[in-house]
């Protein structure tokens, strides 16, 4: 198995025997743990069939059921701490949100899961270079991980542009009139087991074209550093050190590599990478 | 529905039902209809499980039982006339051909069928240009109909490579040197019934970046003639005007405008867009 195809096996792991669905007024919302689901019957959720439901309701009544399910499942060792930044809960990637749930708890509930990838990009004489940050030591989540430039989730309350502006400002430095150019590039997506519960992922890629001269700064604490690579290299770590970067980075990667012609028809995955790089949530 | 995914819905219409799986040596291979499936027992294939079956062969023995019951299928009506044309006949889109058979049989067999789709654009200071084909008014399949630039079929033999110089040379009269800076950029990959069989298509998308000046000659007939469109023009045709196109065109189409960005994530259906360009061909 070449080391691309690797990556997207990692992400694309899961046994539908380990969870149980669950739904808001009959709309499939998310798939939880055994070990959750046993739990939510003692927080508003009836049993549904296979599954468990939650009956319609508003916005606020939604989110509130919610934000006391994750308490209770907090109290029990079975969610993480709260992060204080909310997700939207959908029924599909481009639905409206039916509430919002504590990003802590995204995870354990499997509700599916949209953020950003950035690749920052320069273009010299010498060749394609990208920007690769590394990730702060100190971070709760995957600490000295290689990371793209810029990568955030979609919190809710704010537009998909104005997070992407937010988080380039708040982890590279970069200003909005600059971050503003950045070109929207299509999609990646993953469901993927973890010990918490379910990784229902969709990132949205961009490529963003930087001046030879400009220079990234970790702002806000959450990178260490950044380094611009030749794409070679970028190529030969994601091809073969499986654990340098941050799991889903090297999606995010091997999708501009292909969309770029870094990787070629004549690749023996290619097929398989492409396909591979847009797999279903649900 | 938006104009675009209707075309997305419209290659992915296939009722498994309608189908039986032939494989060779337990390698599931192509799906064929119930009509063809029940006159291959008189062509060499057996019955198995479900499905149908030939024995593992030399590459030889088996393109030659495949011409042998593509000339009965033709005897009968039930698979139309042959090209002189052969496709490689995989297991899989990566595989290395176990066999090759007659392009006039491909969709009747129901065979992963690859093909290449490349946009030919034109940046100018007012913007982006596509060239776009239409397809001479005496060419067998969807005459009249406007195409890519440059489209093709990947035949046994030929290298993707040299047969997509082969094509920009004889469809548009694009020079090698220029036809070698087609960059390759992903897939498209779609399932869709037809009145002969299933279609199980690949298209790898390719897009070639032409100066202002250079303007495509129509070379081999296989096109009446091409225009420089405005990319808003192109936009509007494949949403508005849903047979403009041939229909597989307007998938690699919205796959451009989504990895440029004039389709971005403000769009309610770019998730369902996104994911719909890599639909199984299994």
């Amino acid at each position: 198995m070449s080391g691309y195809l690797h990556h997207l096996r990692v992400c694309n792991t899961h046994d539908p025997a380990d969870y149980q669905s669950w739904s808001i007024g009959g709309a499939e919302v998310g798939l939880v743990p055994h070990a959750i689901a046993d739990k939510l019957p003692e927080c508003g959720f009836s049993r549904s069939g296979n599954g468990l439901a939650l009956p319609p309701g508003s916005f606020e009544e939604l989110s509130e059921k919610l934000a006391e399910a994750s308490e209770v499942l907090r109290d029990t060792g079975l969610a993480a701490k709260a992060r204080g930044e909310f997700y939207p809960v959908l029924t599909r990637p481009d639905a409206e949100p039916l509430a919002i749930i504590d990003r802590g708890a995204a995870t354990e509930f499997g509700i599916v899961n949209k953020g950003f990838h950035l690749n920052g990009i320069v273009r010299r004489v010498d060749g394609t270079f990208m920007w690769i940050a590394r990730r702060a030591k100190d971070k709760s989540t995957f600490p000295g991980k290689l990371d793209n430039m810029v990568a955030g989730g979609q919190p809710a309350g704010i537009s998909a542009f104005d997070n992407l502006l937010k988080e380039c400002a708040e982890e590279a430095g970069i200003p909005a009139e600059i971050a503003a150019t950045a070109r929207p590039t299509g999609i990646v997506s993953y469901r993927m087991a973890s010990s918490a519960g379910l990784r229902r992922h969709v990132m949205y890629i961009y490529d963003l074209e930087l001046d030879p001269d400009f220079v990234p700064q970790a702002v806000d604490g959450e990178v260490e550093s950044f380094e611009l690579l030749p794409i070679g290299e970028v190529m030969r770590i994601v091809e073969t050190e499986p654990d340098a970067f941050k799991y889903n980075c090297n999606l995010a990667i091997i999708d501009f590599l292909i969309r770029h012609g870094f990787i070629a028809p004549d690749h023996p995955d290619y097929f398989e990478l492409a396909s591979g790089l847009r797999r279903p949530v649900d």
